[in-house]
């Protein structure tokens, strides 16, 4: 009998690798642009598919020349550390070390100094990307990461080495000329990881959370058939060939919610803006003919108070996805208001589970539903991708809550990108993932169709009585006044029922309002509608000029919580209780 | 420190299993009709997504209490046969068999008794469904395989076991009476083997292709997913939000092209109507507003010649794939005429590839082509899916071709989807797979644009003196002549060049044309216009009543081959070589 010889790397394990991400556009679409960046100075910077893919050969190698090590599944390759805007160096540095078996790990520039070091060390970067643009804060950071980080790449648009101790220190461009511009991308096992993302640490120590290419690269395939699956409305305009998109959100927050990859897969042109600025955002839109683009709510408000918006012309765009925070409905109305075919969307993720794992999603049956109704859909948590996650809500006693849009427990989850373990943290491992569901932290209830409804982190959830307060429809309704940009709710402790709520509301300037006609618009838009229960709404409201937000856009509770007496003191106590 | 506790069975290795594939409808679209299916006296069943699954559940405990065992990687479950058409039934059997670890082995009842009877024996089918319709052949094959067999499902309409020696005998309907509506569907290793085809025989017995669960869900999710990032051409109607799907290719025949994965994860209304006739799809194509078939050539020259075609409205219908057969740009020519808004797509795949590892993509750089220009390239065998099968056409020295468009070479396979191995063969596994490459036996040349253009199997090659005759080009040439529904060419030997072609031609009825004047018009059309050297027209032409074909609807060569003598002695010799 003959020796049987089979190929089942080839076959039924042939690997599911980011590589194939770029394999797409690079056979496809080799000489087409695909990405794009504008400078602080409004330079531009454009390559082909062919040219940015020899770009990231070059890097490959001089990462190769730099020692860096592959790892294998179970054992992380060398940790690659970026601190890096959102441009074309930046995916390159991802691509290069993720499918040359290392790992990316993208540093969270907006973290406080104590957390970035203590990322670094924990980490144990190897090499450390950084923008010229981000030297001071290295230069902060040096003597306490210079005994962990072996050697600085300085990522520049201008020839020539800073003045700084900072050592040894290589030019990115520099390293580049040496290299050959093709490289044999190696095939290894899928479970070997590609990159390590450190939660915000708002509880405690930042959690490093790491993902294998099987992971990241099935998120793209089910991103890109969702996009296809989700249901045409009546007046839809159609989608373009070439998708432009522009990246808003940090490429180190969440992978700016998987971009780099579903959109190198899909051959998309990427614009990136370096960093978001509502200046930044209108050129490219109006100079790359931007189709779609997603940013974080503040990202929105930021540009809806940008003076120059009416100059410049906008209508290529289509799509505006949010995320990172709930989106008040205010906040929309106000967008629709000034942006053409303005659509938007939302989601739900966290750094654990990567974005999007739970989505909006309109149902084909709805499609002729009216705008209004629609768009209550669309600002809902959503549904959980049916074959790739399994979410549920679940209660204290680890049961599923009803589905009656009333009763609070939390989100778990299971699937695909579901991180597997924080890196070298097994106690907060042990915590997260208990009876087979990775715990979220985050509160949410679920209505009639099964729709989930994010209510609030779990510790954030405000108590009083017995009651859980609705947050997140008082933030919704609060936003709907037409003088409020963006608000938050917290808990003020009370003796009586335990904690009251207070709102922070930030209003459109010289809006002449009080915190007694906010409250008033509270009682006649919210109870007299029968929307809110009396009892729901804050006895306390304080306008500020700004609302205390964390690295990544969100309102930083725990931070207004600390602060608590100087708000209670500044606000008008309004409530009835 | 704490012992780590985590799940990679819910996260890193969250398994890809068929089941996903049901999910989706059942949790957007429950109450939707998901599965139709008319049988030969015009009687329709419809079943809601909710319906169907049910159905499903209730079989998969019916397979438990039959006593039927899952597999586990790398040693099958026991094989589950079917002898069915295609309808609800039949998809229920592949799902409860798959989902529950069992391998689905749907037999070709095209097969002759002889191969049928070997692929039962050698698969060791323990239960065996089959169609009221398929009784007789049943019957014929008992004694050879009562002995493997252990159980015989009947699958009727009607109530009642028909009067036979088969024995034990079960009615399908009457095992889910007695069974509850869901069912736990189980979690288990991805690369637990989930369907087994064999080959159609024509190069000896009949080989056991074997696919994991793996390899069948990642071809779904890229199937979708490309379907999203097809172009969209300026005159395309918009994609309906419920796809409706009449699945024409029998599901014995490479799963009918992976139909019975794709159209339920899309959460498709899947049509199915028993055999193909012309009558069975007006009908269907009709009532059930279907917008989208595949049909091997065979059926589309059959439509064709359909005389009450005209009395239908068919103007649902927006696309027809073909494949199994190239399909001559004459008999699609012919196709536009009658059909409204009719496109074709071209696809490439064998029983061990699964089918459509190669299709004819449309560039989104050629979207304003003209149609006429387009065309050419939908004919092109196509390209491989860049991220998922890696396809090369190597010359006998095992290097790629260049892409001349003219040299001749194998194309050869690896990636996601290509079988690993036959079953119990591994001598002709060894065959196959050399050099960490899947070997197809098929002929090919590679254009300038990189695309694949099949040109014969290796074995049906025509070589006439040191050039080899090219045969797809001769057949789609001859099908252009206004009088010819098919043609196909093969071989005769002879004394001075190895080898001279035969055209093998089948002509629209009382056409009053001869065989000159088919050789004239591949002179004015082929040689005069540039298309053909003088020397590949044929020696021979002989008219036929019908061309042999193998089990799915393919020019039989072999068969031709054998009966060489019999169709040149009823040639006319026009050549002049």
């Amino acid at each position: 009998m003959t020796e049987e010889i089979s190929y089942p790397e080839y076959s039924t394990h042939y690997p599911l690798l980011l590589k194939n991400c770029f394999m797409r556009p690079l056979s496809l679409y080799p000489d087409e642009i695909g990405v794009v960046y504008r400078n602080d100075a409004g330079k531009y910077f454009r390559f082909t598919w062919r040219q940015w893919h020899e770009r990231t050969c070059r890097l490959a190698h001089a990462l190769k020349s730099l020692g860096v090590n592959p790892g294998k599944p179970g054992q992380p390759g060398d940790r690659i550390a970026t601190m890096s805007l959102n441009h074309h160096w930046h995916l390159e540095t991802i691509y290069a070390t993720t499918c040359t078996g290392a790992v990316s790990h993208p540093i969270n520039i907006r973290l406080s100094l104590d957390h970035m070091a203590y990322t670094i060390t924990h980490s144990e970067d190897k090499i450390l990307f950084f923008d010229d643009a981000i030297l001071p804060l290295v230069e902060a950071l040096y003597d306490r990461v210079k005994t962990t980080v072996q050697k600085f790449i300085y990522v520049s648009d201008k020839p020539g080495k800073p003045k700084t101790r900072i050592e040894p220190l290589y030019e990115y461009e520099e390293l580049l000329k040496e290299q050959p511009p093709t490289f044999d991308w190696p095939d290894f096992n899928e479970d070997t990881y590609s990159v390590l993302y450190y939660t915000t640490g708002t509880t405690g120590l930042p959690k490093g959370a790491l993902f294998t290419h099987r992971q990241l690269f099935l998120q793209t395939l089910y991103t890109t058939g969702n996009r296809f699956l989700l249901p045409t409305l009546p007046n839809d305009p159609p989608n373009p060939n070439t998708l432009a998109v522009l990246i808003n959100v940090p490429l180190f927050h969440i992978h700016a919610w998987q971009a780099p990859f579903a959109y190198v897969y899909m051959a998309s042109k990427i614009v990136f803006p370096g960093r978001f600025t509502p200046e930044n955002f209108c050129e490219l839109v109006q100079t790359e003919k931007v189709n779609a683009t997603s940013m974080v709510p503040t990202m929105l408000a930021m540009l809806i108070e940008y003076p120059d918006f009416h100059k410049y012309d906008l209508s290529s765009l289509i799509t505006v996805g949010t995320g990172g925070a709930a989106l008040p409905l205010g906040l929309k109305a106000k967008a629709e208001k000034i942006f053409p075919q303005f659509t938007v969307g939302s989601g739900y993720g966290m750094t654990e589970t990567l974005a999007g794992v739970i989505g909006a999603t309109i149902k084909r049956n709805m499609v002729d539903w009216p705008k209004e109704q629609l768009d209550q859909v669309r600002v809902k948590t959503g549904l959980a991708n049916p074959a790739a996650i399994d979410a549920k809500v679940i209660g204290e006693d680890g049961k599923p809550v009803p589905h009656d849009n009333e009763t609070i427990g939390e989100i778990v989850l299971r699937g695909h990108w579901i991180m597997e373990k924080y890196f070298k943290d097994p106690e907060r491992t042990t915590t997260a993932w208990r009876d087979g569901w990775f715990h979220t932290g985050d509160a949410a209830k679920v209505d009639q169709d099964g729709y989930i409804i994010i209510v609030d982190r779990i510790t954030d959830v405000i108590r009083s009585g017995a009651e859980m307060v609705p947050t997140v429809l008082l933030e919704n309704l609060t936003c709907n006044a037409d003088f409020v940009l963006e608000a938050t709710y917290v808990g003020v402790p009370d003796e009586k029922w335990g904690e009251r709520p207070m709102c922070l509301a930030r209003c459109l300037p010289n809006s002449g309002k009080t915190e007694k006609d906010l409250l008033k618009y509270l009682e006649t838009a919210g109870v007299e509608t029968g929307k809110l229960a009396k009892w729901m709404l804050p006895d306390y409201i304080v306008f500020c000029d700004e609302i205390p937000k964390t690295s990544v856009g969100k309102y930083d509770k725990i931070a207004i919580r600390k602060r608590i007496d100087e708000f209670v003191s500044r606000a008008e106590k309004v409530g009835k209780m």
